[in-house]
């Protein structure tokens, strides 16, 4: 038998992080959970660390039964970029929400280590600082994403040279059939409640918006080293094709599956082999019946538009973008402001940003405080 | 500029051989047609030779025309084998319909050059000769067939030890919705009008009964060195997706296209490359909107069975099986036997054929040569 894969799960207490320690502990100890670090849900980390005993463990809030925890399976206390760049780990999961993935994905792509990528944030803020950090330490990155794993595995045998077109998927979040009138007045209740895939909040109302599909553009342009103008999003409602790629001769090829993102997950651990029986279901084409495709509706969601033209103009806009859209999502989360203002309030954001072309670290990082400033500020509009 | 690469096109007069020299003549001398070998058609091979300028001809039908157009070009008559194991051939492609292709194909893979295989007969006859003249001579095989292109696309970059299961799409034929008592009455017209697919008349009534795909699920298995059991027919009536492959991890990979078949042509001449703009319109999914799967139909389609369990026997069963469906179609599009007696005719050779495991190359051709003899015999049954 061969020695484990160390893996070091950042947001190890979010959907993708349980679901990453799920296939760890049925991997029959083909991967080892060496470090886990979360948020501020100290009673499940706890729970994980007691099960998983790590070698490194962290927290973004302090917790005394977390500490005794720690202390009783002799783990160490390790900042996340810390884990990243840990001489004993193979391969960094990224799962964590927002901006906090970016540093310690620098980190680990600048150590040489394999990172699977779960956060799309990272390279909507800065592709082309994660970009330079894998050609500065030779460190690779796999994606966790149910569609970019699907292009890559598409990409698998082909030359890059050889992408025509990428064609993501979109289940069309749960509102994919609402009118405006109808989208104008729905409650976060009904946003989180996603047809297909169980998600975080957050990226169930990106989700909902379609910001989440337009982060995905970017995300593609970046991963996979294509212009804004050969990425497509199509609205596919069973959420079985999970993406597409067509190739320069019309020839296209796409990875289907049940909806699962332990799939995608373990494939990112187990690249390039794939393991056999995982938990899940066949998929049942015949069963299914019908797969539907149509266009996106981007006067209704016009996130997926606002994305893309981000993506498009590059600079530090993708970053305020991201930004403003996490503000603008917890304030309707909140209550405090409606399903439609969370596109005018990311627009607002975007007409004041003055966007600076391969910007550094930090105006990135500023860029994403001042969008976060004013994303807060702007007054509900749509419903008062 | 490269030399171009050289390619012998046998059953250059038929479907697949026309288009396969469209796609020659359209590749800005990246392809040569240094060999051409037709059948009866000598008018059309004429042509050819006079726009060709190959090396090498030959008819099945002598023909004074044709005689001259191959002097005047300076080409010399030699046969299918002879051409297939020239020195200065690259690629055959092997695009004649039934047994005719077996012993070019044989020699070409002895030779050690890479067979472009449109003929399915050959694989079904004899798949395990075929396997072993690829381990003899060092020669590669290509699927042109758009359904086994579309798995040799999907298992690029993968393992074939990670293949679960191989699922052949199928149109579902002519008939795909008509009722047995429809069937017992149809037309040798109605049969040749395939809803997607231009083919030539015995591939198109094998599609309407479904024993082209039956033959299909012999060809992957030999192709892809796979159980029968790990093969699949799936119907899918709008023939998009060519045909999909699950891996053991539970993820599936498809090819899909619009039906062109001069997209798997080109790349069984191309690979592993993939050449720029082929003269085909691209795939719109939102436009189509919909891509159905159902399960198919034995009771009323037979042949598929009959093929699958004739491939699972293994021995001179699919030979014999091959050439009585050859006969039983000439029949019926003679006038002689209904559509339904297709089938029956199939069953009443297998009963009395003795199968040989493990055949040689005579025992394949005797086998083929003496259920031809019974398949003429077996009287017309459902119509009289």
């Amino acid at each position: 038998m061969e020695a484990p894969c160390r893996v070091a799960v950042l947001g190890c207490t979010g959907s993708i992080g349980r679901q990453a320690l799920d296939v760890i502990a049925r991997s029959g100890g083909r991967f080892e959970a060496v470090a886990l670090a979360g948020g501020s849900n100290t009673r499940l980390l706890t729970e994980q660390v007691v099960e998983f005993r790590p070698r490194y463990a962290w927290a973004s809030a302090s917790d005394d039964a977390l500490g005794e925890a720690v202390a009783a399976v002799g783990a160490v206390l390790e900042s996340p970029e810390a884990i990243a760049s840990a001489p004993d780990v193979d391969i960094v999961l990224v799962a964590t929400a927002g901006a906090a993935g970016l540093l310690p994905t620098l980190a680990a792509l600048r150590a040489g280590k394999a990172v699977a990528i779960a956060n799309k944030e990272v390279l909507v803020m800065a592709g082309h600082l994660v970009g330079a950090a894998m050609v500065e330490g030779g460190g690779e990155l796999r994606p966790v994403d149910s569609e970019h794993s699907a292009i890559w595995q598409c990409l698998w045998g082909e030359s890059p040279r050889s992408i025509r077109r990428i064609i993501l998927t979109a289940s069309g979040g749960a509102f994919r059939d609402f009118t405006r009138e109808q989208l104008a007045s729905v409650t976060p209740e009904q946003a989180l409640d996603h047809p297909t895939w169980k998600m975080g909040r957050k990226i169930t109302v990106d989700s909902a918006t379609l910001m989440n599909k337009g982060m995905e553009t970017i995300e593609a342009m970046w991963l996979f080293d294509v212009p804004m103008s050969a990425v497509e999003v199509v609205l596919h409602r069973e959420s079985i094709v999970h993406s597409l790629v067509e190739f320069s001769d019309g020839s296209v090829k796409a990875q289907l599956g049940v909806p699962d993102m332990r799939l995608p997950i373990q494939l990112a651990l187990s690249y390039p082999a794939r393991l056999p029986e995982p938990p899940m279901p066949l998929l049942d084409l015949a069963g299914i019946g019908a797969l539907h495709f149509a266009k996106p509706d981007t006067d209704r969601f016009p996130c997926l538009r606002i994305a893309m033209e981000a993506g498009r103009a590059g600079g530090t806009l993708p970053a305020a973008m991201a930004a403003a859209d996490e503000v603008a999502v917890e304030r309707f989360l909140a209550g405090e402001i409606g399903f439609l203002d969370i596109p005018r309030v990311i627009e607002r954001v975007l007409e004041r940003h003055r966007s600076i072309p391969d910007p550094t670290l930090d105006e990135v990082l500023n860029a994403d405080a001042e969008a976060r400033r004013l994303a807060a500020a702007v007054p509900p509009g749509v419903l008062a």
